[in-house]
């Protein structure tokens, strides 16, 4: 969330951020922010804050140092279109080198990110060394898709299937549903309260 | 999220659940499942554990009886459009009557779920008594549309702009930040640890 917040603020040409600042723009405290940059050994300038370029390439080294972050996409229905076709993971450096479908018919796609049958998942995984996957196949296929990929060395999962993935514990999932997400909104507006968390 | 597993575990044919096992299936303690169950003053069978249709059938009630859940999409690019084609809100009874884009263009789309041009955004929620909408358009627009759908009467809004909105504390707003989701896995990859949080 700071990256991002921070790259964005760069974007628009801010040079210099206080710890409030960045935590207004990212909903937590000041005090937050403080500890943890301080946990990565990020100080700040009292009188003058963070100044933004210095905290972007200070982040670049935390996220990336640790090497490639190359992701495939499996499933090329509507979610895996979007995230395909999402231009947002550009600039987040988060770089997709494949999606893969059942349908054999998808590889025609005209699309920068190619479209591959599911028989050429490993191959593209060990010749990209790709470490991270987004599952965006249908429910019912997602636990099977899950486990081919984690026999082909995949340790990282974000999961857009409306299911919970059984994975062994080395194994890190994030589970993306969309339809939490709206649901969790209309149930705090139905309740016509503030109390729900954000 | 309970109603996410019970709604999937109901369409297997399961008719008994233990607080156990569906905590199991959402990743929560049986504890937390029975303390968050018995503050609806949802009953479980000390043997038995719960029925999986009468739990369905109470949250259903607690989610809809506050009335309608019709929903828009403002932005009909990818993430729009795919949002706009996603299976499983009907499932869930997440409604979209409509979606808008700048784009007059995009009003010719053949899809079950119109798209209207940004103009008719009042006439819309008005009529189809919308109070929750989804953000879908780029980061530089959001926060004016934005500003106009609270205006209209909207109160809550699921954001999917990589931007923080603005808006008065009584407005209720959940950022999902794709980037954010996906990134939060890479970088646990890369430490090659498993302390990171779900």
């Amino acid at each position: 969330m700071y990256r991002g917040s921070l790259l964005h603020l760069q974007a628009l040409g801010v040079k210099k951020i206080y710890s409030y600042t960045l935590g207004k723009e990212t909903g937590v405290s000041a005090e937050q922010v403080r500890k943890d940059f301080s946990e990565y050994h990020i100080k700040g300038n009292q009188r003058g804050g963070y100044k933004v370029d210095e905290l972007v390439g200070e982040m670049e080294n935390i996220f990336y140092k640790h090497g490639s972050q190359n992701i495939i996409i499996v499933g090329r229905g509507n979610i895996g279109s979007s995230l395909a076709n999402y231009d947002n993971f550009i600039q987040r450096q988060i770089n997709i080198v494949a999606t893969f479908d059942i349908d054999p018919s998808k590889q025609h796609i005209r699309s920068e990110i190619p479209v591959y049958t599911m028989e050429r998942m490993k191959e593209i995984i060990d010749r990209f060394r790709v470490r991270t996957a987004i599952i965006a196949v249908p429910g019912m296929a997602a636990q099977n898709v899950c486990d081919r990929l984690i026999e082909f060395g995949i340790d990282g999962i974000i999961n857009f299937a409306p299911v919970i993935l059984k994975v062994p514990d080395h194994i890190i999932v994030n589970n993306v549903n969309l339809s939490d997400e709206i649901e969790s909104v209309i149930y705090c507006v139905s309740l016509a309260d503030s109390n729900c968390p954000e």
